[in-house]
């Protein structure tokens, strides 16, 4: 026999979707990858895949940060990783194109076979603000900073003379009543009471957690005695919660609702939004809302050697007929049948088509307490948390990390929570901001280190006269610059300014444009312009 | 006896001077703040102080990052915690100025007495380069940061076709063979080494660990033999000791040694550095190499009411004479002084002299050695680790972090070292560069997604001519752009860009620069005029 060149076969995506897909490949095709007639790669933005089912026990810090993830490397060791964001997928020249972590230098992989498995992403568009100010929670790093975000704003609260900024700082909006609206809100609601303790001036009852549910029942997934179980829960520990209300928008300040009404609060989280991701979006193949076409046996039917899976893929059910729902569930089935029809295919052997019924569903409520339906048994409170903590723990890949959440738990039912604040963002410097129409962007004496610049809306400078008032000044629309004094004196703002329309703005500290804008010849003579023509 | 104005006494800083400075006034004046006689507030940039022998086992993941750091809040909880940043100090008015954490509100807190425990902070001022390319290594960010570094270089390492590129990623280089840089050295090089076995494709033998240290000998704080004990432990376990080095700046790629000697790698620690905190640098007092001066009482002799403890403060020692060196046990026990005169001052009781002998000198050395000097004896290996994690262990603040530490330790005896690459930087999209004379910015083919802004020196503009190679197009200097293009194509670049003399650069990519810049009218009809001249 000949010597020929390796089957390649690439997967997208660091989910359960493309790592169980590259475990079960390392099992099917052991003999041909040791042989190299089959060479597997997979490619991620993460070195680790995050066992999303636990997040939320991250905000409350029962479950250490680094427990919850797992090196993709340690379970699958025969594929080679590449830790990277891709650029682009070229179905024609069958290659993906990334650039490296250091340096510029682009990075082509070739493949035969190639599995999509992106999942989708947050998308916030269509609702002002949102974002700008909602923090979503998706990813391992949202939970961090939503925790980060729950000790500042008691920080701040436990310091803060004025009465209404205390009381917007100690609300928090949830919105989405779904399981993962639910569980974080649970897990927010114990989290935030808790650690209040610690904190010698702020009152439990001072504390607000509202959930927003666009429904008439949280947790449609469930039964609905399930649900309302889950319901009365999470009410009698605290959870306001607001059915048939949608989020429309948010500024730094409001949770903006649909009815009109708006909830002054500085944590505002958004479990509800998802899109298609970028690449899948841009791929020209079949889409169903989005989620790439597949046939019974998760392949494209117009490109050879293209499959897809979990949550970017549309999957018919061959039970009911419907399309597979996006769950970590359905995601592990459809990579270990993917994998059977590549090695079938490299194997030339028979396909088979893709069947799954769901064992069961489940969602933690917090505090010992939580709500399952597991074939078609319901179950609720402490022995549904029980069954929760026992499924979970043991599909929590590797030995080790079991290990570690095991402990974790034991230490969690002793110890106090956890109320160190972790900052990991480095200021950005320049960030954009949206303002309702009516709202201040800054006032008179206020302490002024941002430049403005209108990108969208109007607003009007107002100063105070004595004896008559605040005055308008003039009135600023997009492209206009406002601020621009605090790039030159520490001292407060001389006017106030405030949005006369929906308006966004882009914002630049000074250190920020010391470093950018100063460079730039054009620009710093724009600003020392504008600056002069102001004092004139 | 009439009703009177409470005195209030305000400390600034987080560290072990500020926080046990609180915790001993807490007790001393007890009876007084419970009668609101006294106020106590204390103003830090985190809300947890962080155990700093520590910090070197947060590099290997050992110890948990969450349980090297304690809430102050906890340790101290009578007093108010104000977890901002200090923006000036008025001595004439009594007064500090920070900016509240949500809004741009100044906030104003009066004092009678200040403590000034405020440490130093790095300096990479003068060397070149090392601003841009050097990790410190000195708060918990820091280690995070440097233990993702190592994850971030072995993910590329393993998957780098270019031999020269590949050896680069898998050289580590620290600067500094004082405790902390040893410290450092030591757990870098276990942690490297062991995690290195999860990449297939990375041997042992390629990598190399480099410690750069000025003098003759590391360690220079402790006795001769064990100094010698350490550095021939470090080299038995790979690390190679350059000697009498000194770093004079860095690249992106190369470690520039004051010889002129240079190392290509991507990852390059300094332990070296510190220079005054802005702040102290401005309080119109005394100092001593940029240390407040304060008398045997801790005190500020010309400002009454003005104390300063730890490594901002110069403190002479009563049995030698000299200053005492910046370290943890010094700091706590001066912290004790100043409360016990400050209490002193309020009872109107008698004040103490500050008097101390260090106990001992401790330096970990990663796998279970190290060396340490305590009560004139001399232990090294696994001795003297026992009692390094020993006393360490009971020093730490708090019964649950002990209880964690010890978990976690013994946890690391079994299991395998953890390497999920935990990225917590959000992407800037601006960024400062520096290269040296002849260096390449980019190649004619990388892809192109920076625009560059010289602020100093020169570059020159090259590209390849069929049969006559690269051929100089132009020369650019400080105010001039490169890479325009990148902002408006996706393609790679069409030139090669070289620095002629050291040349400082602003690099911008795409979506910064239509997030920022596109919204200004001046700038944005500077950059189509200019990719408009490049094109005719």
């Amino acid at each position: 026999m000949m010597s020929q060149e390796p089957t390649r076969i690439l997967i997208l995506g660091g989910g359960f979707g493309g790592v169980y897909t590259a475990r079960t490949l390392e099992k099917l095709l052991a003999r041909e990858i040791r042989r190299g007639e089959v060479e597997l790669g997979l490619v991620s933005r993460e070195n680790y895949i995050a066992f999303q089912p636990m997040l939320p026990e991250v905000i409350s810090g029962s479950i250490g940060v680094l427990d919850v993830i797992t090196p993709i490397r340690r379970l699958c060791p025969s594929t080679s990783l590449y830790t990277r964001t891709i650029d682009s997928i070229d179905l024609a020249h069958r290659s993906v194109r990334s650039t490296a972590g250091f340096g510029s230098r682009q990075h082509h992989l070739h493949f035969d076979h190639l599995v999509v498995a992106l999942g989708n992403v947050t998308s916030f568009a269509g609702l002002p603000g949102l974002a700008e100010y909602a923090l979503p929670f998706k990813y391992l790093g949202d939970a961090l900073a939503l925790r980060n975000r729950l000790i500042h704003t008691l920080e701040e609260a436990a310091i803060e003379p004025d009465a209404a900024v205390r009381r917007a700082l100690l609300t928090f909006v949830v919105a989405g009543g779904g399981f993962s609206g639910v569980e974080a809100v649970a897990e927010l609601n114990d989290f935030v009471r808790a650690a209040a303790r610690s904190f010698r001036t702020v009152r439990p009852e001072e504390i607000r957690v509202v959930l927003l549910h666009a429904g008439g029942l949280i947790l449609p997934e469930l039964p609905r005695s399930l649900a309302e179980f889950a319901q009365r829960l999470l009410m009698k520990r605290g959870v306001e919660i607001r059915l048939d209300t949608r989020l429309a928008g948010a500024t730094a300040e409001t949770a903006l609702l649909a009815d009109g009404d708006r909830i002054a609060t500085r944590t505002l989280v958004s479990t509800v939004p998802s899109g298609p991701n970028p690449l899948v979006a841009m791929l020209p193949v079949k889409k169903e809302r989005g989620r790439i076409l597949v046939d019974a046996h998760l392949q494209v039917p117009e490109v050879p050697g293209l499959w897809a899976v979990g949550d970017c893929a549309a999957v018919r059910d061959t039970a009911t007929g419907d399309f597979c729902p996006p769950t970590a569930q359905h995601a592990t089935r459809q990579a270990a049948c993917v994998a059977r029809n590549i090695a079938a295919t490299v194997k030339r052997t028979e396909r088979k088509a893709f069947a799954f019924t769901a064992l069961g569903k489940m969602g933690s409520l917090g505090r010992r307490s939580a709500v399952a339906e597991v074939f078609g048994l319901k179950l609720s409170g402490f022995l549904a948390w029980w069954l929760w903590r026992t499924v979970y723990l043991m599909k929590l890949p590797g030995l080790d990390r079991k290990l570690r959440v095991a402990t974790d738990w034991t230490l969690d039912l002793i110890l106090p929570p956890d109320i160190v604040q972790l900052k990991t963002d480095r200021a950005l410097g320049v960030r954009r901001e949206y303002f309702e129409p009516g709202q201040v962007v800054f006032r008179e004496g206020d302490r002024g280190d941002w430049l403005y610049v209108v990108t969208e809306g109007e607003v009007d400078v107002l100063r105070t006269v004595p004896g008559r008032g605040e005055q308008p000044v003039r009135r600023l629309g997009a492209g206009d610059c406002f601020g621009e004094i605090a790039l030159v004196s520490d001292g407060g703002r001389s006017a106030t300014v405030r949005a006369v329309s929906a308006t966004s703005v882009l914002a630049v500290d000074r250190e920020a444009f010391q470093a950018m804008f100063a460079s730039l010849p054009p620009l710093r003579g724009f600003v020392e312009q504008l600056i002069a023509s102001r004092n004139a």
